[in-house]
C-alpha cells in the first residue's frame, strides 16, 4: 500500500514535517481500517472520563488489532519524535489518556481477545482491550474469577487497569491489579517487543519489570498482552450492612474490624451526603453506612466476628449469607457514582491513608468542605484506607471554580500529612502531576526520570503524564 | 580521625591505587569498629551458604550500623570504581553474597533494629539486618505475623529476604516477600538515599521502585530500611498429612486440591528419598508425603475439602486441628535439609513450573537423576509449583563432579521447557547466571541492563550477580 491509497495521509491539520511524515508512514504500513486521521473522528479521543480537555484534537488515531500495529506505530513515532498516547476504554479519572494536538492516539480497545484461559493453571492470557468484567465472566465459567474489581469493571479494559494498577472493592483481601499480573508482553518506545514475568506464581529471575510496568500509566511501554492470575470463586459469602450516627463512627468501626484480625473481602464506607443522593430513605437510617463482606469457607464465622465488633458502635446492623440479599445491600455503594453524576460533574479524588488514620481523614475532609463551602461526598474502601472524596461541580460552569481547586489541594495535603498518598488506585495522570514530586521526594523523583529515559529515550510515550 | 589511626588503612593485599585510596577514605570517615581490613577476618565474608568460592578474599568489610555508614562506603566506592557486595546473614543459596578479592563487603547484619511496630496499621519498619523470625516473633506479641517464612527464617535477614524476594512455605496463600514490602529506604550506588513506596496498603504515585528493588540481589541499591506489612495470625489451622505410593500421585493430589478451588496456607511435597533420609520409618509409610495446612476461620472446613480430594489418591491420610500435632506432622519437612546435610553437600535447585506441570516436573527430575546416575532428592512447595531438587555430593571431592553439573543443567532446561523458571525464590546469584538470558530473552535482558545502568552507572553494586 502507498500513501496515495489514503486521502488523509498528509492532512492539512498537522503543522510540522514530522507529523506529516508520520501520517504518511502509518498510512503506508498499516491496514486502512487501523488509521483515523479525520479530525472530527479523532477529536473524540482527546479526553477520558476525567473530563480533562487538552488544547486541540489529536493528530490521528491508530486502531491497533495486533502487536504488529503497535510496533509499527511506535517505531515511526520514536524515529520522528512524535508523542503517543496509549488508550483503552477511556474510563480513566485522572486524564492519563487525554491527548492534545501533537499526539498520536494508540487505541488498544480493538485488541480484545482472550487468548487463553487455563483452569488448570488458574491463569488467563489476554489482549489489553479485553473488558475487565468480560474476563471475570469468562473465568466464572470455570469456577474462577479475576480478583481486581474496579468500579469501572463493566467498561474499563485490562490494559487500562494495568496501566493505572487499578484497585476496586476486593483489594483488602485479594490485592490490587499488580497482585494479579504474572507477566506482560509490551512494546517499548522504539518498537522492540519485550516479555516480562512468567506463567508460574513464583519466580525471581531478573528485575521485576512486570511490577514496574504495572501502574506506569503508558509512559514506559505499551502493553499488548497480559498473563493474569485467576482465583477460585469463594465457596460462600456473608455480608453485613451497619448504619452509624456519624461517619467517624463508621470509620472507627472499620478500624476495629482490622484490629480484631479479620480481613474482610470488602469494607465500603458511604457517608451521609452520598446516602442522601442515592436515596433519602437510606439517609434516614443513619449518617453513614459501612458494608462488609467476608468470603470463603469461614465467611459466616468471620461475619459474626465483624458483627460483634461493629454492634457497639452502630445504630443498626443487618447480616445475610444470601447472595441476592447481599447485592441489595451493596446497591447503596454501587449506585453512589451514578447518583452523584445526576447532581453535577463529579471530581473524584482518590487519597489513601494508613488504616489507623481513616477517621482523621474523614474529619479532615469535612473541615476542608466547610472551609471552602464546597460540598464533598465521600465513599471509601475502608479496609484499605482508600478514600474517594468527591467534589460535585455545576457542569454548566465554563471552568472549575477556584474553591473546588483549593479544596482538592487541601485534601492532597491532608493525605500526605497523615502519611498517605495522593492516589490509591486511579493514577496520577495529568490532574495530580503537580503534587507528585512532593510525595516522592527529589531523589526518588530524579531516579524515576532516569528510569523513564532508559525505557523511552525520546520521551514519546504519554508525555506530561504520571511524573 | 585520620588514616594513621588505622594500621590497616593501606593494606598490602590491595593491588591498585583505587583500593588503597578507598581504604584510606573509609578509615578516615567511618568509626573504627565499622571497618575490618584484616585479610584473615575479611576472608570469612568471601562466601555464603551456597559454598561458592571466588578467587581470593575480599578487600575489606564495612560493618554498617547506620544508613550514614552505607552512604559513606558507597560514595567512596562509586567515586573510585570499587565493587561493593552487600551482605546480610550470608544464608543465600545462589552465591549472591560471594565476594572476591576486588570487592568491598558491606555487612548489614549490624543494622538490626525494629524501628517501629504498629499493631494499628499492621506494619513494621525495620533495618535490613533484622532476623526474619525475630520480626515474626515481635509481631506475634500483637497477634500479628510477618507472612513470608523462608526455610532460613531463623538465620536469614529481612534485607537478604528482600534482595532475593524470598518465598517460603506460606506463599501459596500469603504471597512472596514482595507482597509484604510496602516501602523501602535504599542507598543508590553514588550514596544518594531514596525512599520508595508508602505506609498505606494501596498507592500508585510514581513507578513501583519498591517492587523493582525487591529481588534485585543487591545490584540496584542497598536497602537500609523496610516498611513491611503484617497480617493477623489465623484464628485456626487444620493440617493434613497424606502418604502416596508414588511422588507423581502426590503431585497429582496437590494439583487436585488447586482444581477443587481450595487455597491452602501451605502444601509441601516430600519425596521418598528425602523421607528415607529423615527417618526410614517414614519411607515405609509411602513413596511420597504431601503436607497441607489450611488456616483461618474456615480452616477445618477447607481441610475436610482437601481430605475428600486427596483420599482417593493416597494410601493414608491423617488430619489434625491441634497445633502441636500439626508441628509433629510438619517435622518431616522441616528436618529434610538437615537430614540431607548429614549425607553430604546439598546443591539445592529451585525451579518453578505452572501448577499443572508439577507431576511432569517430578517425572522429568527422576529421569535426569537416572540418566546421570546422580541421586536427586526433591521437596516442593507444591501449591506454587516450586520444586527444590537437591543433588547431594561428596564434600571431600575437590570440585563438583561433571555429572552433577550436567544434571543441574538438564533440570534448568526442563523448567524452561515446562513454561517455568530457573529460580522460584532463591535468586540467580552467580550459580544461575549462565541461564538467565535464555529465560528472559534478548530484548528484556538488554532492557534490564539499561535499568541497571540507570541505577548504578559505574557498575559497582554486586557485579557479576543476578544478570
Amino acid at each position: 500500500m502507498t500513501t496515495t491509497d489514503h486521502p488523509q495521509a498528509a492532512p492539512t491539520t498537522t503543522t510540522s514535517t514530522a507529523h506529516a511524515q508520520l501520517l504518511g508512514l502509518l498510512a503506508r504500513d498499516l491496514a486502512p481500517d487501523r488509521l483515523t486521521t479525520d479530525p472530527a473522528v479523532a477529536a473524540a479521543y482527546a479526553t477520558d472520563r476525567s473530563g480533562t480537555r487538552p488544547g486541540g484534537g489529536p493528530l490521528a488515531v491508530v486502531h491497533a488489532r495486533r502487536t504488529e500495529d503497535v510496533t509499527i506505530a511506535l517505531r515511526h513515532a520514536h524515529a520522528l519524535g512524535v508523542a503517543v498516547v496509549p488508550r483503552g476504554a477511556g474510563t480513566g479519572l485522572s486524564g492519563g489518556a487525554s491527548a492534545g494536538e501533537d499526539a498520536l492516539v494508540l487505541d488498544l480497545s480493538g485488541m480484545d481477545r482472550i487468548l487463553e484461559l487455563s483452569p488448570e493453571d488458574q491463569l488467563a492470557v489476554v489482549e489489553p482491550g479485553v473488558i475487565t468484567a468480560e474476563l471475570d465472566r469468562a473465568a466464572g465459567e470455570h469456577g474462577l474469577r479475576y480478583a481486581p474489581d474496579p468500579a469501572s469493571a463493566a467498561l474499563s479494559t485490562i490494559g487500562g487497569n494495568i496501566a493505572t494498577n487499578a484497585g476496586g472493592l476486593r483489594c483488602a483481601k485479594y490485592g490490587v491489579t499488580r497482585d494479579s499480573v504474572l507477566g506482560l508482553e509490551a512494546v517499548l518506545a522504539d518498537g522492540t517487543v519485550v516479555r516480562t514475568g512468567r506463567r508460574t506464581v513464583k519466580g525471581v529471575t531478573g528485575y521485576d519489570l512486570t511490577a514496574l510496568l504495572t501502574g506506569s500509566e503508558g509512559t514506559l511501554a505499551v502493553i499488548t498482552s497480559a498473563t493474569l492470575r485467576l482465583f477460585p470463586e469463594p465457596v460462600a459469602t456473608a455480608t453485613i450492612a451497619a448504619y452509624f450516627s456519624s461517619v467517624e463512627a463508621a470509620a472507627d468501626a472499620s478500624f476495629a474490624i482490622s484490629r480484631a484480625g479479620v480481613v474482610p473481602a470488602l469494607a465500603e464506607l458511604v457517608d451521609g451526603p452520598v446516602l442522601e443522593a442515592v436515596d433519602p430513605a437510606l439517609r434516614e437510617r443513619g449518617a453513614a453506612l459501612l458494608l462488609v463482606q467476608c468470603d470463603g469457607a469461614g465467611a459466616v464465622a468471620e461475619a459474626e466476628a465483624v458483627a460483634r465488633v461493629v454492634e457497639p458502635l452502630a445504630t443498626s446492623v443487618e447480616q445475610t449469607a444470601d447472595p441476592a440479599e447481599a447485592e441489595a445491600l451493596l446497591a447503596a455503594r454501587r449506585l453512589a457514582l451514578p447518583a452523584l453524576e445526576r447532581l453535577g460533574r463529579p471530581l473524584i479524588e482518590d487519597i489513601a491513608v494508613p488504616r489507623s488514620r481513616l477517621a482523621e481523614a474523614v474529619r479532615g475532609i469535612r473541615a476542608v468542605s466547610a472551609r471552602h463551602d464546597v460540598p464533598v461526598f465521600t465513599i471509601a474502601h475502608a479496609a484499605d484506607g482508600n478514600l474517594h472524596p468527591i467534589i460535585v461541580v455545576d457542569p454548566s460552569l465554563p471552568r472549575l471554580p477556584d474553591a473546588a481547586w483549593d479544596a482538592a489541594d487541601e485534601i492532597f495535603a491532608l493525605a500526605l500529612r497523615l502519611g498517605g498518598t495522593l492516589t490509591g488506585e486511579h493514577g496520577v495522570g495529568v490532574l495530580k502531576r503537580q503534587w507528585v514530586a512532593d510525595e516522592l521526594g527529589p531523589a526518588a523523583y530524579a531516579l524515576q526520570r532516569r528510569l523513564k529515559a532508559a525505557f523511552d529515550p525520546h520521551g514519546i510515550l504519554n508525555p506530561g503524564k504520571a511524573l
